[in-house]
């Protein structure tokens, strides 16, 4: 398929991303399915570093996923060293027996080459299901990507990871713990097949902190609750969604090994906006997508209701369709609070967009202007706002809207 | 917005449908929204009719819903007439205290005109939701179609509740009780909003068998379990969805008051085929529908299970962009079954298209060839088999692909 014009939602740039000690990356052109860019991304970790991971719920996951989870789960050999590889262009998921032969062919090579236990190995791909994975492509490139790891190869790596993103998405945050610089930096891409259910397709955050296994997982799904968790551009979840944190223990600090202590809390912090700003740049590269859109719910009985009514308004079609014709199509916001399941009483509902009351006790607002609303609609960037009146839950959720763009590159993904 | 043109899955035409002894049809111009076309359809039966009403799940619902609900609810006073008016183009829906005042008003007026109590006119609003409806345009044509009332104008009925239907939706039967001639006839409009929590916007299917209301409610709540229940254009689901069924003794048969009976099980099937035609005819116009398409799912581990997955496939973007493409992307469909909740395992899923085996095993089936699936997705008539190979349970969901045409119709619905 041609190549996709920038998303006009793109941030200005890659950022400059600290480099973080104790990692170092390669990329290369395996040929996957791609021609003329890099489609494998390759991050070799030193001895020490801890690893936690979250990964898609698809009761159909990629082979790769299975055994990256069994790996996190067994609890990693943190003395060694470790390494992750990730393809583009072809997701080895739903390919029998060869998806589990393809993960291994890499393992047991890596393993071979950069001298790593294969249970240090994780891998993802991402890319069209149901096709084997051409994994002796990998394979071959892997030594000349052994011998050009460098660790400021942040913004190639997240560029050889890219399927239907637009642009490549990092994020980093800089902090203090023991008095110690401590630096975090990741990157991720989409940007279709994302839901709830560990949104992302892939995202790897790296950090120098010294920080054990256990609270680093801890800390991994409490940041995936309030960021990767709270996205959706179309309510479809991958069966290779892959988040993976891992921790160098080189910045110096003590090494902190509790979820409650003031460092962890800090890191958590820096951490939480890290994986936000990932996440986001995954929506605002969400297909076709013209509009970047906030989805605030207060008010309601319970934060998992809160949680229902806003995901009920940023996945439904005719919400986000209304989105894309920028009519402020209040109604259907109305209708997607009441499909919702969420407790909800219609006199007791409100909404703004952005700053406008359109609607309170039951009804459009006295000092509603539609013309002022339409001109509101214009903006790349909308916060629709849902008071239900009831209680104390809230949630906020972002997403896209629905576009001829959409449709454009779904319809003809695989030609 | 300019009009459609007619789906490319309607019917070749309005179905020939039985006159039903005991209810007359009118419509009429009231220029609530649309110019040029009736929009107000009104039925009046005669006493000694049974009514049983089905209604959305929407805790955002219309007062027409919520005034019909209770009605029902409250039992009808079968002794006396009835009558059921319904208008396009307006909702009525999140209006405030107005559109309780709009629905009492209709009542009251057609309460005065047609001699019937107001416990037993039903009304149903559908088209624009936070607009008040314009009554007073109503209530001055109701007198002009009182006398304009005739038996066999089902087809102007049909037409007059459409909104952005491209075609009339009805559907007949006629069958034998007690050795008495029974029919069977009833209308239906969809086309967007249309999700499986009481699935179409409105529809009313009439009988002269002689039911009891208590069988008929049940009969009309199991007969849309398995039709309306079960179709699904863009998993939205609207704040006025209404069913009706009413049935006015005039056929002679002894009253059906079991539900156990030979003679109940024999309506129900013929009532079984009626609905499931309407709410098909729903799906085949769904909102820029190209494809019409029967998701069958099988092997389950419940019934409930088998629904989970048949519409998590029937709902999804993916799945859906890539029927509107022709694609035969089945990889889309291991995602579905996946991200559907549902139990599943991967390696004992085997999915079809239409009679070709895709996958099996884990894995695409050794026999299927690439060709042969693409020649078929270039029917306007797709099924999408899937067997999960883990009990018995199982369902069928209809739906429709997701193309321009939906986009375009949705994002300028209110220009």
């Amino acid at each position: 398929m041609a190549e996709l014009p920038v998303s006009p939602l793109a941030p200005a740039g890659f950022p400059d991303l600290p480099a973080i000690a104790g990692v170092r990356f390669a990329t290369a052109r395996a040929g996957v399915k791609y021609e003329g860019r890099d489609d494998v991304m390759l991050a070799v970790l030193e001895p020490g570093s801890a690893i936690a991971g979250m990964f898609t719920r698809s009761a159909t996951c990629s082979s790769a996923v299975e055994d990256c989870r069994a790996k996190i789960g067994r609890g990693a050999q943190q003395d060694a060293g470790a390494a992750i590889l990730v393809n583009s262009g072809n997701a080895n998921a739903f390919t029998g027996r060869y998806g589990k032969q393809s993960v291994e062919a890499i393992c047991s090579a890596l393993s071979g080459l950069a001298d790593l236990p294969q249970e240090r190995i994780f891998t993802a791909s991402t890319g069209v299901i149901g096709e084997p994975l051409p994994h002796e492509r990998i394979i071959a490139v892997l030594s000349g990507m052994k011998a050009a790891l460098a660790p400021d190869a942040l913004e190639p790596a997240a560029r050889a990871i890219m399927t239907t993103d637009t642009f490549p998405k990092g994020a980093g945050a800089r902090l203090e713990i023991d008095g110690r610089p401590v630096r975090i930096s990741g990157f991720a891409k989409g940007s279709g097949m994302i839901a709830p259910d560990m949104a992302t397709m892939l995202a790897y955050v790296f950090t120098d902190a010294a920080i054990s296994q256990p609270v680093l997982q801890e800390m991994l799904r409490r940041g995936c609750a309030a960021s990767f968790n709270c996205i959706t551009v179309d309510s479809d979840t991958s069966t290779s969604d892959t988040l993976m944190l891992c921790a160098t223990h080189k910045a110096g600090n003590r090494v902190i090994d509790r979820i409650e202590s003031p460092e962890a809390a800090r890191f958590m912090d820096a951490l939480q906006g890290v994986l936000l700003d990932l996440a986001q740049q995954v929506v605002r590269d969400g297909e076709g997508a013209s509009k970047f859109v906030e989805v605030r719910v207060g008010g309601a009985a319970s934060d998992e209701d809160a949680r229902k009514v806003a995901f009920s308004i940023a996945n439904s079609p005719l919400v986000k369709t209304a989105l894309a014709g920028e009519d402020p199509n209040w109604g259907r916001v109305v209708m997607a609070v009441g499909k919702s399941g969420a407790r909800a009483e219609r006199d007791l509902l409100s909404i703004r967009f952005g700053d406008i009351l359109v609607a309170e006790n039951g009804w459009v607002s006295p000092d509603y202007r539609e013309e002022e609303a339409a001109a509101y609609m214009k903006r790349s960037e909308l916060l629709i706002a849902v008071d239900l009146g009831l209680g104390e839950g809230q949630a906020t959720v972002w997403t896209c809207d629905l576009t001829h763009g959409y449709i454009t590159i779904n319809a003809d993904y695989r030609s």
